[in-house]
């Protein structure tokens, strides 16, 4: 049977969801092997300083890029939840930021809440790498990429000298979300 | 009536070609008030070292974001070129690097072959700016988004102290395809 996973990464411009997003896809078709598609839509609300990137994952080709029955939405503002949450499918998940996202709106998806700036603040001591934080809470709630493979694919893609603190940002992640489970 | 201009910029990884499909679709849709998105793909080819970066720009949203009968095609090797040139529509363009690629299949699209890389390396200076390069005769041959929006759209996301290196390389490329014409 075929399979194929829709993730969309939303929140504000500067977060750094487009280089999570191609982080995600690198580590689903170049470390495991799979097909992966990033993609990003620039519009009317680009220009708002709003942002979003979709990556879908498949054992298949990929022929139709954009995400329409979401597994996982991330959503890093309360805005963005608004906006996407009603794109989740029945079980999907919904990852908010906890102290971003105060208002979580019902529906048949599971939500998260794990303090993903906070922690990137905090736990790493750097907000920017937020963005590698969520992917390491997606890594482990989503399970449809290995953990080795988007440590690879981090290693591969953010800038010489920061390698170490990326990576500590996406344990941080990983950790977070195992909290969640327990 | 509604527009809808694809473009695909295929070649090698490590030539820029999503960097400049991005710098591309930011053009269009902060800069020029377009819709745009922009997407790669992942897969066996990107595993063999091939690289494809699609733009899609619109008046209208643009709802499905894959590029299925293109307008512009770039190829930037002979194999991009023996690869997509069956999906340019019936009056698009066949961009290619006129060094690289000496093989050009007939079809019902125009060519225009321009030895983008030597100009990057000889003109500019610099073989690492021929993505920008490409976008400049893109922009000249193509005529979906200003020179002014590209100008701004790369001065945007070009690393900083490479601006004025970039925007050379952007102006050898318009000089490049306005010489075509004559």
């Amino acid at each position: 049977m075929s399979f194929r996973y829709e993730v969309r990464l939303s929140g504000e411009g500067g977060q750094g969801l487009v280089l999570a997003g191609k982080v995600l896809a690198e580590a689903a078709a170049i470390y495991d092997d799979k097909n992966a598609t990033q993609s990003q839509s620039y519009g009317p609300e680009a220009r708002g300083g709003a942002s979003r990137s979709e990556v879908i994952i498949s054992d298949e080709d990929i022929d139709y890029p954009k995400a329409v029955n979401i597994d996982l939405l991330l959503a890093l503002t309360q805005e963005s939840v608004n906006k996407y949450h009603s794109d989740l499918k029945d079980d999907g998940i919904l990852l908010v930021d906890s102290d971003a996202c105060s208002e979580i709106p019902e529906g048949k998806f599971k939500v998260y809440g794990v303090p993903i700036i906070q922690i990137a603040r905090e736990k790493v001591g750097k907000v920017l790498v937020a963005n590698i934080v969520a992917l390491g809470v997606i890594t482990e709630v989503a399970k449809v990429v290995t953990r080795e493979a988007v440590e690879a694919a981090i290693l591969a893609r953010v800038p010489k000298g920061t390698e170490e603190l990326n990576l500590s940002a996406f344990k941080a992640g990983v950790e977070a979300a195992q909290e969640l489970g327990s």
